[in-house]
């Protein structure tokens, strides 16, 4: 059975998928991204798919299948790197990926996953900030 | 024919192998690699073979092909990820990778090139200035 590594680079970890998926290799890889992610503390996940020429339903699962595991262990994903022609295919075929955020590149994917974070930590800041109010709330 | 996706992160590019290696994969691959070194002007190259279970002397010479590509394109390659017993096997075939750089993961091999490159701009930088000498240097 062929496995997908998966690469850590700084907060992320990266996983490039160049095989075909079957049952096994995907069980594999959620098996294996969970694992790293709790190991490494790791709070973003990017999947590259631009070796990718066809994404089919079950490519879809699993991709959401990834995405679901990583939110419940506090990391998100963001697949990549989609071709012009596999987005036409799934949207014809009716999959339109519900719940998976996407972003051209891996620099722009992780663009995406370092604004969001500082975003999350910011609201954290303000909501656990107990000596000041924001300025939109008014007391009676 | 499979391909091999080139991943520009930051300053460097980033290969991961995980398919087997043919004579067309290989040379796909060397271009594509030149390709994107000239296009996006990156001066590092990382190729990490973490799914590679063997590394024979056509990987190898491939790899040793990759390096010597980017190095007359201005850019320094890092192979990462390698096996233990890939090392091991390497070594007992009597293949040690010559010219070659290695670094255990990808971010290690980051920081490498990272260094290398800031070893270099410094180099250039005492070697391009025309004002003060190097202490070394004694004149009569």
């Amino acid at each position: 059975m062929e496995r997908v590594p998966v690469l850590k680079i700084g907060d992320m970890l990266l996983v490039s998928i160049q095989i075909d998926m079957e049952d096994q290799t995907a069980l594999q890889l959620q098996e294996d991204l969970a694992d790293r992610i709790v190991a490494t503390g790791c709070h973003g996940v990017i999947i590259d798919i631009s070796a990718l020429d066809i994404v089919d339903s079950f490519v879809g699962r699993t991709l959401a299948g990834i995405a679901s595991i990583s939110r419940v262990l506090d990391a998100e994903t963001v697949v990549v790197g989609m071709r012009p022609a596999v987005a036409i295919t799934l949207v014809e075929l009716g999959l339109s990926l519900p719940g998976i955020r996407t972003a051209l590149n891996v620099e722009l994917g992780m663009e995406l996953l370092a604004r969001e974070r500082g975003a999350d930590e910011w609201q954290l800041e303000v909501d656990g900030d107990d000596d000041t109010e924001t300025p939109a709330v008014t007391t009676p």
